[in-house]
């Protein structure tokens, strides 16, 4: 399982991705979900991912194959409005989906993937897009400012509750590391080190990047912050009347 | 969908239950998920159900024509330990699903319910069963000292992070509303009334019970009281180094 997210706001985006990569639970590795293609000044795009990580690794490289090939029909470069690169990228998925799919379901897997994708192209608004394993996608909305993929139900409820278009990148930032840490803790196919890319919105320049540990600082210090805050909530909340 | 859970800690049991039914989007009703039978002095019975709303009514007549049939072969009143009653309830539940489940199956549907059952008899301790759709079962345990049936990942990062033996009936009752809370923001097959009984431990006097509305006084401070507790946890949290 995997648990990624990104976030729209007025401000920009932020991209967040945990980095467990299982093939049943007796076969864990850590990899990276986070793809990053940064052209300062032009474009700047991130590619999230989820699903069998064959067929999504194998769209990442057809990505890059294409990026290679001057001669490619179509690649990131070349792309006019980021919703081109969705229509592409869910393109890729379906292909390779349709390549090995049958002989993993005869087997009792399942090839699909879904994806992330967000960022900037010059001249356009910065945006972020859902691709579905069916290769299709939607965006994110006014009301709803978030997309995620993967185990998405136990990390909703503070997203929820904290994003507006109005949340700062930071605010927005620690409201996806706080949303990872509840999934991970109740999901043990969801865990770190956990990616983070914070792009500010209209810059076009290189997004800040950062990759959490568990132990590193700042997740530590965030960790034990939220769940004591949690608990003086908890604690404050009012009595029974028969109390 | 449905949440229900129950939460036994050593000073009893707390029961709590959402009151939606839907089949499809397009028709949705209130119910109640939660079925009490009380014999103060001999046993405390209380029988949560998700899933196919049929089935589980079915299962809870059946319980019932027991109960009046003084020749029945087993009911609630003849079962000396509260696992039988777990058993009894996992064989009606099979029984009905194997009556009306290939009927319901060639329209796509699923005749499947789960349940969760909890109490006490006199002379044993309180104790809490999830009983699955196959009509087998599992206890609570010490470490994870809740249950939970429906749509249960939206309201599990609280119980992981408040819940232990420890906690008193009281908090624990908390804990459940602030549950399923959670789940309702995130889930509109989720909703009102939430229906609470708290049973004392040891007491077999009949428990407190309580039906909240989204107006109920304590549940709209109680929803108040969390969402500003959260958000002043999430405004305390550290700041990045570069703020």
């Amino acid at each position: 399982m995997t648990y990624c997210l990104a976030i729209s706001v007025n401000d920009g985006i932020v991209f967040a991705s945990d980095s467990r990569s299982n093939a049943g639970v007796d076969y864990i590795r850590t990899c990276s979900k986070m793809h990053r293609f940064f052209w300062p000044g032009d474009r700047i795009i991130v590619l999230l991912s989820a699903g069998n990580l064959a067929t999504t690794q194998a769209v990442v490289n057809a990505v890059q194959r294409d990026l290679d090939d001057p001669k490619a029909k179509f690649n990131l470069l070349k792309a006019k409005h980021l919703f081109d690169i969705a229509d592409y990228v869910g393109d890729l998925s379906q292909k390779e989906q349709h390549h090995h799919g049958p002989a993993i379901e005869k087997n009792g897997g399942s090839a699909g993937a879904s994806f992330i994708l967000g960022g900037q192209i010059k001249g356009h608004e910065h945006d972020i897009y859902l691709i579905y394993p069916e290769g299709n996608y939607i965006s994110a909305s006014i009301e709803t400012p978030y997309l995620q993929i993967g185990e998405n139900k136990y990390g909703k409820p503070m997203l929820d509750r904290v994003i507006s278009m109005d949340s700062s990148l930071n605010n927005a930032a620690r409201c996806a590391l706080v949303s990872l840490d509840s999934t991970m803790r109740s999901n043990i196919s969801v865990g770190p080190p956990f990616e983070l890319t914070l792009y500010n919105g209209d810059s076009l320049e290189e997004p800040r990047q950062m990759s959490l540990k568990l132990a590193s600082p700042y997740y530590k210090t965030l960790q034990k912050s939220w769940n004591e805050g949690l608990k003086r909530a908890f604690s404050r909340l009012p009595k029974f009347d028969w109390e």
